[in-house]
């Protein structure tokens, strides 16, 4: 099926749209109709439902996701749909890679770079909880974007952003000392899992109860504190890994309770740091010509970069 | 045994003192000898250790408690402690009310006072979570002072405090409408109770690891968290105190992850501002001389307050 | 006479309406008519003035008070008004009560609760300063809300928030030591009064000349000055005073030009913050459902607070 | 008689000091002495009185100005004082000129000039406060120093800072339009006389109880709001007047309450900020070798500026 | 030619115009046209293309200048644009008097005005540097506004804020010792002439691809540094004028990488400041009328100033 | 020779020192004689000259480098340095090593690794520019540190630091898209370049007149601007650099006129600031005992490290 930026003046259309916006209108008859925003990953579309019958409620809500058969025509220079008729779609049945961008790599090929960098480590503590998280949240963790709004933003963004993170880690780690490669990878690995219990999903990303309430920081750091109790653990390593969750956003004004006071907490900062931000301003550089300046980059101080030649 | 404030010259003295300073010196004949600094919770006394024994560093370390003998002269206007002998105390046999100065109002009373509320709070998950913190921290929780040097520093210094709040509590929830008087009475009892674990004692306190690498909040929301797993709750109210815990310091500079975002959580913070503030000015306000200002107060923006006629 | 939001189609409505907007148009036929949007405490609504006579123009002046006949009709969905004929109401004719909302607690009992704590004050020159103010202002300060737009805003919106914090200063003379309630009390009556001369009403309220360049801080500062001069008052009472109104917005940035310098400065800061902010919040919550998040608080940082269950 | 700085030693020294430093010693005989320091305006010296009198703890005291004769010697490389006696100076006697650095244009070219711009003003309420203020202020208007510790801090500081004001005022007013003359002249030559209500000397300079808790930005408002009443004027002068020195800050966060909204109120804040700036950096050059940078200059940023060839 | 707010119903216009906005529109019958925005230094007209060319594209560009023939109608209550025709206009051939305002001084005056300075400056190095720079800058130097939207922004702009300057340097040069007048008149006439290499134009100001990575303050400095090499200059001189620019802006914060250390660097940052600021603020009063507020002024805070009686 | 901190009681020894700090003495028969502060790179040891001799003056200027002879004794339970003679040493014959500690890697190693990442740029514009600054800089580069008292505080600590990023860049590079590999290791090489003409040295680094009134920053800036000139580079390549150059402080309030606007300008930031900060904090934990923190770290915001187990 194609994808909304792919519609052509003229054709019949079927297949899974997200409901992104709804508002009511009234004819010259006096008779009321729907305008409908429809979209997937690639676009949006105005639609209007001509005759509204009584499930049209609750059909046509913000953040569902129909099925619907539109008819595509052009009115004043853009399309538009008729949807001619819409059914919802129960959660088990949506084609997720309809509404969230495909990664820039393979998904088995991030899996499988993950997985080396998850086996490698070595340190039985590290292990035990890396082990125990991952084995909780693999579903979600292979397919969640990064962030709901910012970087990274296609599915299984997340992983991508743990991956290109482990490598800088590994670099790190190699290159300066008094850095414990093992905690450092785990901490990296384990840092935004409390993101899948902050934001649901999966098409639509809102921020949960708790999400709002508490916040990932604090939702991960009491998931390893209790994990640890239950697992048996002693020692420092929990401990380390608790303080690397709460200062990764590494100020205060940022969210992080503690700051950074281990040279693995601080590492797992800088990395995050760095890996974020070039890949907000390489996905805006891709979207420019050379010799021209990006669009405003809201997460980057709103700054316009410049493409060289 | 007197108190070091009331030391008089040729005075013959015994008894526990914490060793707050130390130095070595040399006399005219090449001889070394300790300058040790000695308090209470009233003054300090310089003293002399004039024949340095095998043992004397283990004893006079700062931070230790040692039972002395002491001959007081007069030097140069002030007066010196001889230090005749000296021997490490026990943890256990410590006095403590000789370090930490007695709280303004009786120990008994405030228990009395802390039990009315305790008892007042009639809601089945408050209480469940009350009775579990108030039985695990029992001791610790009626003997604390408030913060490691600033406000209600005194023995049972947390006690006043949380006595104090919880009658603004009540007064609020009285006067204002949408808050729940149960859940705001509970989040004051427990809202500091990290600090039993961030602080330890019981003589001069200092910062635990867990303190300085969490912070109080963040060890009390996660205790929060799995009491109430293995408590068995379910519903909302662990999510609220979670909540209230997390925000109490109500700006994220100042080490709060979230800012409160339900009225009790900022009633919470409102009432903490107030009483803490208000007891550091009464302090510094009852040092004062009618018609005067005060020191400044540091916490208080390095302040001085003026004590009208 | 109806309400604005209680309008329904087809009916003529007589009544007092507020001029909120006005534009010109032209029909098809090439003749002007006018857009109005008139209003009272409940809602706007849309209407058109067809023929526009000479007099029109000063008769639908954005901020006037008109007296209008309407008939309502109902066009694209929404209510519209055309406008029969239409006089400017005489400032002395206005119905107040059609403009500002009433307040949560009947006038007569917000007075007499004000009275209670106006005659408790025994403190001499207090009590001089108190009758002088008081008379003077009686008429505005009983009817004034107590912002121009933000809380508390409703008739004798200042009235309420004046009882509430004398309620809770009364408690905080009661709880904590060096205050002294009868300087307090009278501080809390007099601190917005300034108010009553920086805005201007009494349907829409806008800063005066007055109010712009000098803030109502320093307004009353000067009154309190030179009432005291002219009272022939002596001592530290009107000092103490003009320090507790200068100092109370407890900031520099915040349009105090000197911070709060005696415990019952600080309080009157402390109360003000605690009653405005409490207010602002039960309001919002007020209009949320059980288990949603208000909408943005923008005097509340622009948080957006939970109301639990 | 002869300044600190030009004490030699051996001489034999009779004449005023300020008493700015005071402590107890005790010799090796045990007997107590006094180390007082004592200044004028050019220098301090350590002096030491070796046989305490009754009633030396009261002539000796901090802020005291005092008649002393003085025996010079050397210890240790440097120059101290043997107190054979001293007195108490009454207020009266106090030879201010000992005390206070001589201004750098003399006082009566000084008053000149002032008169000049004071009696060119010729708009008729300007005229009249003008006069009410200087014939109050006059005596001390002549004589204070422009700050308690940092532009203009020689006698008669302020009437300087005025006329260089004037100067530049005048030059403004001439060259940018839109700027009455008169009303900045008015503002500029009464914006600080609240100071001569703030800071009490004569020769000490600290700040009353009624400059610490008002500031001298609301004393002088208030005085033009009472002035203006009981001198009859009418119209918007005394309300641009008292904009003008509450404004004249230039921000809240220096004291201001409210900012500077009027031409005149705004061209007397930019000429305040040049006069004071660059006269600090003069006062600062001239104390430094051309080539070499000024020592940090506290007022400016603790900036170190660098005097060129 | 008549400027565009001068235009009448019914007239036919023919004569420059900037493209300002451009967009597409469908008329009823389905055919296209432009709806394109003309405007010129005194106001803008929305004009119809009823029938669009193959050329239409590369004419109707936002930034062009063009000669078009309008006829002027009346469509809801607004005058309207019919375009006959229209042809580029090439560079040299635009009239800029028609989309810059003429500056209030006229341009022979302020000229005359800025050679008295220019010829004043007597020190060898400085009139070195001063010959080069205004011959290599003389065309743009007379012409160009003094800022793409703020201050001066008429046509020689940048000039009238030079000589304005120049006058305020001489007053502050004669009446605070430590300035050298000369090496001051020099930094003013030389401390913006970066901004005709940052700003590209002569009609439509932008920033050039180097304003915008090097801004006009390191392009001037270099070019001074440069320059002086190239001049053969030694000493002092070129250093401190280079200072001079790198600090004129006076903050860090404002984009000056050093804090002004100099007499000459300080004053030329306070006078840029004053002059600059008043400039804005009398245009604003300009444009109000008597006893009225200005609108917000953003350049000042967006604070509004009062223009009184 | 012996460095200060293996110095033992009873030695004689001879050799180069620092003169570090110097004040004068008085014995106890009136006899002047001087405090001299002498150190090298491992510690300092307080000294005594006794017999003042006319030349002392000159030879025990702070910042001079002496050769002097001095007896070794104890003093007070410290060794003190009796000056038995000294002479200035000239500037060439100063033996570097004993007063910048040596860094961790051999110079050799450090140079062979700079040049291969010096050798692989191929970018011509890049080649050419780095070929002039490396020619015309070597001699300093190759000995400076990279600060004159925070990171990389050795002998060649600057080279370390260029070659510790170059790894870095490499590394980010060849991980992220829309970086230009050549100019970035151009960015790092040349960007702090200007640091050798903004510290003076060899011995005891302070700032260059130049380096106080411009900035590192600026002079580089100029000089790539110059030397592009005169090398006749035309294209975006020297621009970019210049770009480079200004914004790698990342932010206006630390120094940098332009904030970063292409990948590569953002990169050296990032890359500037990780190495930077882990080179740091590495220092202060390798000078930390296992399960303790670091001292205050003040490049880190003060912070104390906790060096784990």
């Amino acid at each position: 099926m194609k994808f909304v930026k792919e519609f052509n003046e003229g054709e019949h259309i079927e297949g899974q749209f997200l409901v992104s916006n709804i508002s009511r209108g009234v004819n010259s008859l006096g008779a009321g109709y729907l305008n409908v925003e429809l979209r997937d990953c690639t676009a949006s579309i105005s639609c209007k439902k001509w005759e509204v019958g009584p499930d049209d409620e609750k059909i046509f809500a913000v953040g569902n996701v129909i099925n619907a058969t539109l008819d595509i025509i052009k009115y004043r220079d853009s399309l538009q749909g008729k949807i001619v008729n819409a059914v919802l779609v129960d959660q088990e049945y949506i084609d997720v890679a309809r509404f969230v961008a495909a990664p820039p790599i393979k998904k088995e090929i991030l899996i499988e770079n993950f997985n080396k960098f998850y086996l490698s480590v070595k340190d039985k503590d590290c292990k035990t909880l890396l082990d125990y998280f991952i084995n909780k949240y693999k579903d979600k963790l292979f397919v969640y974007p990064a962030a709901s709004s910012i970087h990274h933003e296609y599915s299984s963004g997340l992983l991508m952003h743990i991956t290109s993170m482990c490598k800088m880690g590994e670099f790190i780690a190699e290159n300066y000392p008094n850095i414990n490669r093992d905690l450092l990878i785990t901490g990296i690995i384990l840092h935004d899992i409390g993101k899948l219990k902050e934001l649901e999903g999966p098409v639509v990303f809102h921020y949960s109860l708790e999400g709002k309430l508490l916040g990932h920081i604090s939702i991960m750091a009491s998931e390893i504190k209790e994990a640890s109790n239950s697992l048996g653990l002693t020692g420092e390593t929990p401990l380390l890994l608790e303080h690397m969750i709460l200062s990764h956003h590494g100020q205060l004004e940022y969210g992080s309770p503690v700051l950074p006071l281990t040279s693995e907490a601080f590492a797992l900062h800088l990395i995050d740091n760095v890996d974020s931000r070039l890949t907000i301003l390489n996905k805006a550089l891709d979207d420019t010509t050379v010799g021209e300046f990006t669009n405003k980059i809201y997460p980057l101080d709103g700054r316009q970069f410049y493409k060289h030649k």
